[in-house]
């Protein structure tokens, strides 16, 4: 992880200076790290990365981190959000100009590394999900303040936006270790789990967490008129005056300074946080399930605990 | 060409609707395809298209123009510009959330196209143009607003922005016919020189041309404070009082109605639409002569006269 980190900021490198400047306020800003992680787990998992030379692996997180990267920056700017990772987000700091126009950059310099490497498999995977993320993207935007999104439609959102490169990471780790398919098709499903139990996790925190622990705004969500499973689910279980006040404050984005603490209660009566907790569990079960096929060891324990940590950051 | 824009509206399906809309928007807007053009061109100059199962150089050339409009989509919501080819822009009509995530999804299936037709070579000459690309415009960022801004920088900054994308576009031809290096390298000179007058021309045209002719608003790089070399000739030449204006209109950022016409009316006075032209016609002069290695053909006639046709729009 510290070769993958010191990879990041090598390869992160520019002659225009506000690169690396921007660079180096997302690099000090750290964050998880979970997605390259997820890549390294992988590899080693699947028996590379112990020999000296054996570092693809290592080049290949920071491709998968520069897209997550570049994917905050462009989320940022849309979601006209001001912290991010308990920072304040690169476009209050840079503008949003800038917060595009890096993120570019380093959706390029992912693919300039990606290329450097070599492997067309690699790249398959990750062009794929890059796009799949723009789907998930686009598809969240037009679900934005609609209540009557299905719960189906919403977990597509989802699978896109977060799932996808998190399944993307953990596969490309076999893919380079050379492991067999079912290794390779085991990581991925073991990765769109854990993505969709982190992202359900994500959600339901944004109607309950302490925005000191999680560096994180409590009703971002909210006040964009997401919709999200907590909301969803308040919404299906709700009187008829529940469903009103979500109207009036999702669908016609009409809020006052108080809602966002009316809402957080109708949450609460409703149970939506543990409904949402409940559904993110199944996919925690089913990450779980698809490491079967690997022998036990200290590495797949930790692939194990990062999957019950996701949920257990909800506590 | 009829193939190519058959690839692109092929490849900007997506199960998610908004995206073949706004893909269909930027189709229907059209543009001049001069990028994609120059593939398909600089492709068949070194042998390569004739016969019927070489078609590699129509989806690159595809991949091309995506990574174009990737860019323009994102430019567009950085320049806040509310004119794009003569239509609303599309972040005027779909919002700057679209516009980015629309981007990122063109500029992912991009890679994804690369990858499917297989070669590292053409992946790493586009993925660093992106790169560049990138850069260009960053750096175009940090010089806005700044009188003092060297011509050398300027002429940095559209070699990023554009140039770079006309080179790529014109190597990854030579590369897909297996050519020789000579023949990849003149024609990335070509593009390079072709995209540098291109831009050159682009730049007078913001404080000279009519509306209606070009589809794009007169004094939009006014507006924005960007620094190109009509204001940097005129600042030049311009006497204290003339500097005093262009401080507190660009540097200062204080804009009334009249102020634009007052521009044109000194860039007449010093002569800074014939510089900057100037300008382009030496890069025009190198374009012709980077494609001396080539016998005389009617491809090379086209691609003379693409380049000759560049400066003539300025009249």
């Amino acid at each position: 992880m510290t070769a993958c980190n010191q990879a990041i900021i090598d390869r992160m490198q520019s002659s225009v200076p506000l690169i690396p400047q921007l660079g180096a306020h997302l690099v000090a800003a750290g964050g998880k790290r979970l997605r390259p992680l997820l890549t390294l787990a992988s590899a080693r998992l699947c028996g590379y990365g112990e020999k000296e030379e054996e570092r693809r692996h290592i080049g290949l997180a920071a491709c998968v981190e520069f897209i997550h990267t570049a994917t905050l920056l462009h989320d940022d700017v849309v979601d006209e959000s001001t912290l991010r990772r308990g920072m304040a987000s690169a476009n209050a700091l840079f503008g949003n100009k800038a917060s595009v126009l890096v993120g570019d950059f380093l959706f390029a310099r992912s693919f300039q590394l990606m290329t450097a490497d070599g492997s067309l498999e690699v790249m398959a995977i990750l062009s794929a999900a890059s796009a799949t993320i723009a789907e998930g993207e686009v598809l969240q935007m037009s679900t934005q303040n609609d209540l009557s999104t299905p719960i189906e439609r919403y977990l597509e959102v989802i699978h896109g936006k977060t799932a996808a490169l998190f399944a993307a990471a953990c596969r490309v780790g076999a893919v380079v270790a050379g492991h067999n398919r079912e290794a390779e098709l085991a990581l991925e499903q073991y990765g769109t789990s854990l993505g969709m139990a982190f992202q359900l996790v994500d959600d339901a925190l944004d109607y309950a967490a302490d925005q000191q622990v999680l560096g994180k705004t409590v009703g971002d969500d909210f006040r964009e008129g997401k919709i999200t499973l907590p909301v969803l689910a308040a919404y299906e279980q709700g009187t008829e005056e529940e469903r009103q006040f979500w109207k009036r404050v999702i669908e016609d984005n009409e809020q006052t300074e108080a809602d966002l603490s009316h809402a957080l209660e109708i949450i609460a009566r409703r149970d939506a946080i543990r409904i949402t907790i409940e559904r993110a569990r199944e996919y925690v079960g089913q990450a779980v399930e698809a490491l079967a096929c690997f022998p036990e060891s200290e590495l797949k324990n930790l692939l194990r605990e990062t999957v019950l940590y996701t949920v257990e950051r909800a506590r």
